[in-house]
Formats: structure tokens, C-alpha cells, sequence
């Protein structure tokens, strides 16, 4: 029974970009661009704003070249934010506009890129459709560096940024071997929110016990400071200085975070605390304890957006999500997001499931403890077995005459508003 | 006149380490190894500390293959420090005692890989062997990735970092493009202590008025904080958010560093200030004067370790200025430093020259005036035109099965020790 669905498709991205979002992107408007059934594709600036706003651009009119560069484009081309809606009876009147907007525009495929934040409005939106009998198919593309979606082996974006991060890890550990007689230890502080995902992969970095990183600290597991000078002085011993990852996010036995942002916007709109800070905060416990110099290296958003390091099978896993997602809306399936399934290790293979939304919405996935080992200072087999085949080969750059990459960006050519100017309320 | 100089070359690597340096080491090695003169090849751990404790290792037992991989290994595979010697008179115990060790082992070339301080240890020890009548022939190698040094067109290990964290910028422009309804300005701390040759180079990223950096401040140009928040707050006024670059050594106009690091360890044995955290300071007082979030990113060590995306005309001119040394010295020349001199721009074009070690020693080479615009607030074509022949092309990486670079590491075969041990005095 063919899916009777006619109509435009509208993409979104949401939160934190990462090096391969775009390649979700690129895989959903390809494919769109393939069906019949979609008779047009909208981008809204800014994430949800974007649609709330009205504020939607023609994806295509822009060109076939734009969008295959989004492959080699890093961040949210299409635009992105943090705007959390709340409980579809309390913010009953913001998930209307949304649909408002999206019958004005006849849109019937709505493409959310996002993680598990933008799962939770998703499946909001798709429940409200139903309620009001508006047929749209509402589809999940996963997206997140942090790795901490349910229901899916990993996250399109993971793999990309522990390639990077892993391979800065053991450059900034070769600086540390280079130079212990002087910088004794160097701290890398590694993004995951509270999980440690991210800095358990740059464990991966440590081949042989002479390589960085020679501790790895996460969230998941509580962070005693005593423990930590006595394990890092026992790598010092060993008379060539000592390269640390640490969380973001670490907290003590009593669940307070070791260190979050100072500073005005502490925290976002969501109510999550702004971390980073922690490396900072332990270099100078380490100068004080251990009378060692300490460095620290905090990436911040470099570590997302590496798209002149990213990992190929992650670009590829990502593009694919965004065609399978487009592939299930024509088949009828709405509400669900596409999920990886890793079906085999040796040697990797991968395959799409799908999700409830509202499944992925309240699930967070921890780094599993057997990840760590015992002492929760590194990794485990276990792990470099989970992370391995997640960031093999490197994305292929585009590179211009003045010696640094091409990026795309869109025309961004306005879709004319059709109703009245939204006032947030 | 052939020279009849025959005996041990020590290679030594000093100072902070690039992504190129090897590629130095690997220059001076292998073209060492062609040399009927050069009867053995050391190594000394831990830069010029090696020399004074006489702890070195035998470069000639390494594989041909690890020498080799010295051009995709980032950072002073050899060994480095920060020690810094005095004056020849204030410290002449130490000076001696290197020519003890030069004689001990029969070292007749000195190959030392470093910056100005490196150069300064280079002239002195050249001098006392002359007065000394004991035949060595001193050859600098230029590194720094402060691009710092006089006489020089520019220094091996600057075009690597140049590379990178331009790229970075770019990427973590993106980022604050995609997210600047809630992340609105992104601020990228750069290396180069008291110039701005690294934080210029981000300029180049700026292909057009919507790239970022949209502002970039260097050390050479008084930092003015008011002035700075209104060049802000005219890019925030076009709506996609802001992205700065910034030294780590800026100062105000009364010499000041805005911020220098903090802790036990806030400066080095030369002296010098350990730099970092303006980038910190800054994010708070934007937060605090223009009421919009900010993010800053400090890459610390990783930017000049970035062997992962660095420039192939730098790791090629790093490579031939340690072979040039060598066969410098071999013609008999001492006591010089080799040289990069532009000789054509359009196609770029660099040739070998010499400068006298102690020239080199005494000067620092700031950015001039005409590379930054007359608001001071970012980069001229002239600074374009200066930076983009040296970013050219990347380096080839050897890749392992686990998704990640190979790097490699000396056996460290050690030298016996033939004097009595060295005490610091």
C-alpha cells in the first residue's frame, strides 16, 4: 500500500554541531531529492527557532555542489541552537505554531537532525500532528558527540571527534614526553557532558605504557582527588612526565561537578550547567599537591567541529542515517528515529533499526563500567573494541589555494512567511 | 681545501616542540649518514641537559625506518628541555663542561635544533671551543613555532601551526555560526608568547566578511579593552555571532600582559612568564560588558604538535634546513645559523642562507605594523601573502589498523658514560 503523503519536507539541526551532522544533512536532502513525494525541501534557520520563527529557506534552490559539500563541511550548515520546548500541555501553544508553520508551508516530512533534546520535541510534534489529525511523518536523524543516545549503538558525530581528540591526545602526549623535565604533566579536558564517552575513546591513544594518555577520568565513575594525585604520582615515577584526559564532567562521591563554567551563563536555558573548567581546576591541584608544572589543553569546540581530521565510517554512517530516515518517512513510518546496529565486529558492519522517539527522549546511555578498568583510571579491551571500527578512514577535504579547506555555505534563499509574526509567550 | 675534521655528530633539540622538528632531526641524520666525516651519530636526551649529564644515545643504532618516521612524529622525538645557560663568564663550568663531554666522546659537530635561547647556548659553546683550540664546528637549526627568529624569512615549525589552527578557527567558526543564538562569540587563544605571528596566521581563515576570525589582536599592538569591545559589539551587530583570535601574550598599554597563568609555576627558569589564560579572562569580561554568552577554545600544546594537519612545505624546509647544516658544516663553517631567505613569491620560492648564531641569539622579529590593519583589529593582504606560500599541502600520515596515526619512538640505545658525573653548580 503506497504512503498517499504528498508535500514539502523540512529539515532542522539541533544543539551542538559536530564534524558530520551535515553529512545527515546531505543524506536527507539527496534522498528527498529522489522522491516523488516530496515536493519540495525547506531548512529552518537557527534549529526549532527556525520554524517557530517562520524563518525557513529554500534547500532547493541551492545548488547540487553546495549540497554535496556539506560532506566536507563541519558544524550545522543549516543552522542550529539550544531552545528547549517543554511539556506539550504546558507549551501547548508553541507546538501548535509549529504545526502551523508546517501547514502554511504544506510541509508533511519533518527531518530532525539532533539529539536526545530535539528526540523529545520531535516526538511531541508527531504526537500533536496525530491528535489534530495532520498527516506528517516526523523522523529522528541521531546526532550527538557525546555518544549518549539509547536505543543505537553509537551516534553519528562520535566517531569523528574521537579520532580527533584521540590523535591531539597522543601529539600533545609526545610534547609531554619531549619536555617532562620541565612540563611535568599535561591535562586534556575532553567534552561528554556527564559521560565519558569522548574521553574513554582517547584511551584508544594509548598503545604501549610509554604512550599518552597514561589516566583517563569519567563522570561515570565518582573522582576522588586523593586517588587521582596518588595514580598520577605513580605515572610520574616513572621519570617521564604524565599526559591526563579528563571529563568535563567529573564529579565527586557526592555528585557535585568538580568544576563548572564561571562566569554569567553558567547555565543554559535548559537548565544544564555550562561544564569545562575541570582541566584548569586540576592543573592547579597538581602544581599544589605534587609541586609539578602543569599544563592544560582545553579544545573546547574544535573537538566537534575536526572535520580536517574526522572519521570517515562516521561521515558515512552519517549520511546514511540521514537517507534511511528519509527512506522510512515514504514508507510510512513516523515517530521514530534511525538507529545504528552493529550487527558484527570482525569485521564491523552496521545496520539501521529504528526507535521510538519518545523512547530516546528519556534515556541517556552511560559508558558501560566494564569500558573502564577496575581502578577507573583507563580503558578496557572492551572499549577499544566498542571504538575502533568507529574511526576508521578520514574524511576527504577539499582544499583551496591558500592552503586551508573549503567549507560550503548556503544561499539561504528566504521562503516567504505566510502567517502572522510569532510572539514567544 | 677539503676540511679534515672527522669525528661524532651530536644532534640535540631544544626549547618548545613543533610539528616539524623531527623532520629537522630526520634531515641532519640522514644527511650525517652520507658524510665520511661524520663517524657516529648522538643523541642527547632531554635537549642540552643530555649534553651536561652526559646522557646520550646512539642515533646510528636507530632503524632506518624509525629515522624515517621521524617526518610523520610530531614533537622532539630526540629529546628537549627549557635550561637555559648563562652568560660564558657567569657560567663557564657548564660551557666547559659540554666540550668536556664534545671531547669525551669525540663529538667534532654540534647540531643543535632550537630558538633563540638555543642559538644563544650554540654562539657561546662555538666561542669557548675556539678559544679552547678544540676543533668543532656548531651548526643551528632554526625551530620555533613562534616564528620569532631574526635573519630568517620565517622559521620551520610556524607553517605547521599556521596550518592548523587556522583550520581550527575556521572550524570552530562554523560552530559559533551555526549556534549564535546562544553561544554568541568563540574566542581562540594562539601561542607566540610576545608576537603575533601565530595569531595572524588564523587571519588568513577569512576568506570573506562572514568567515571567522572577525577579529584577531596580537601582542605587538596595545591591547585596549574598550576599543575591543566595540570592535565586538560591531560584529555582533550583523546577528551571526563573533569569533576572535587572540595571543597569548597580549598586553595592555602600559606593557602589561592582560593575564598571565596562574599557579605555582607562573614562570619559567629563563624568566620567562608562562602565558595563558587570556583568552579566559576575556570570555568574562565580554560576558560580563556585552551580556552575551562566550565560549573560548585554548588548543595549548596540540596546536604545535598538530603533526595530524600540518603543511608539507614546512616539514620540507625543516627537513632541508637540517640537511643544509650539515653540509654547512662539513665546508667548514661554524658558529651559524642556517636561514630561509624568500627569494620569490610568485611561485614561492625559499633558498638557504646563514646567519651568524650570536645575530640570532639577541634578536626577536615582531610582526610588522603593515601585517595588521591601521584599527589593529585583523590582517592585511600583506600578512596574506606572507603566510599562505608556507601552509601549503600536508603531510603524509602513517595510519595504524586502530583508526589512528603511527608515530615513532628511539630504542634509546645508551652512550656509556666516560667522565664523572656532572653536578648542577
Amino acid at each position: 500500500m503506497p504512503d498517499e503523503v504528498r508535500g514539502k519536507a523540512l529539515v532542522a539541526q539541533s544543539g551542538g554541531p559536530t564534524a558530520v551532522i551535515n553529512a545527515s544533512a546531505c543524506g536527507v536532502i539527496q534522498e528527498a531529492q529522489r522522491c516523488q513525494q516530496i515536493t519540495g525541501i525547506l531548512g529552518a534557520n537557527n534549529g526549532i527557532m527556525g520554524v517557530l520563527e517562520e524563518d525557513l529557506f529554500d534547500l532547493a534552490a541551492e545548488s547540487a555542489e553546495t549540497i554535496a559539500g556539506l560532506l566536507s563541511t563541519p558544524s550545522a550548515a543549516i543552522g542550529s541552537c539550544r531552545y528547549k520546548l517543554g511539556q506539550l500541555q504546558s507549551d501547548r501553544g508553541k507546538y501548535e505554531r509549529l504545526l502551523d508553520v508546517f501547514r502554511a508551508h504544506d510541509v508533511r516530512w519533518f527531518f530532525y537532525i539532533g539529539g536526545n533534546d530535539s528526540m523529545d520535541t520531535a516526538d511531541k510534534v508527531n504526537r500533536l500532528a496525530r491528535e489534530l489529525n495532520y498527516e506528517l511523518r516526523v523522523l529522528g536523524v541521531p546526532k550527538t558527540i557525546d555518544n549518549d543516545l539509547t536505543c543505537t549503538d553509537h551516534c553519528p558525530g562520535y566517531g569523528s571527534v574521537a579520532k580527533f581528540l584521540a590523535t591531539a591526545t597522543m601529539e600533545a602526549g609526545r610534547d609531554t614526553e619531549a619536555m617532562h623535565t620541565f612540563d611535568a604533566v599535561t591535562i586534556m579536558e575532553a567534552m561528554g557532558r556527564n559521560t565519558g564517552w569522548i574521553a574513554a575513546a582517547c584511551g584508544l591513544a594509548q598503545r604501549s605504557a610509554e604512550d599518552a594518555p597514561h589516566l583517563v577520568y569519567v563522570p561515570e565513575i565518582p573522582f576522588v582527588r586523593e586517588q587521582f594525585l596518588n595514580d598520577l604520582a605513580g605515572v610520574l615515577d616513572r621519570g617521564k612526565g604524565a599526559c591526563v584526559v579528563v571529563s568535563e564532567g567529573l564529579k565527586d562521591a557526592s555528585g557535585q561537578y568538580l568544576k563548572a563554567e564561571q562566569g554569567e551563563f553558567g547555565a543554559d536555558r535548559f537548565g544544564h550547567k555550562q561544564l569545562g573548567g575541570v582541566a584548569e581546576y586540576l592543573k592547579e591541584l597538581v602544581e599544589q599537591k605534587l609541586h609539578v608544572k602543569c599544563r592544560f589543553n582545553k579544545l573546547g569546540t574544535c573537538q566537534r567541529n575536526a572535520i580536517h581530521f574526522a572519521s570517515q565510517t562516521d561521515s558515512s554512517e552519517a549520511y546514511r542515517c540521514g537517507q534511511e530516515a528519509v527512506r522510512q518517512a515514504v514508507k510510512g513510518v513516523t515517530g521514530m528515529m534511525v538507529t545504528l546496529q552493529r550487527v558484527r565486529q570482525h569485521p564491523y558492519q552496521c545496520e539501521f533499526g529504528l526507535a521510538p522517539l519518545a523512547e530516546v527522549a528519556n534515556g541517556v546511555k552511560y559508558l558501560p563500567r566494564e569500558f573502564m578498568n577496575e581502578a577507573g583510571n583507563h580503558i578496557t579491551q572492551a572499549m577499544r573494541e566498542y571504538v575502533q571500527p568507529l574511526i576508521q578512514g578520514e574524511v576527504p577535504l577539499r582544499m583551496g589555494a591558500d592552503g586551508l579547506p573549503l567549507f560550503v555555505r548556503f544561499q539561504r534563499r528566504a521562503v516567504p512567511q505566510r502567517l502572522p509574526r510569532w510572539k514567544a509567550g
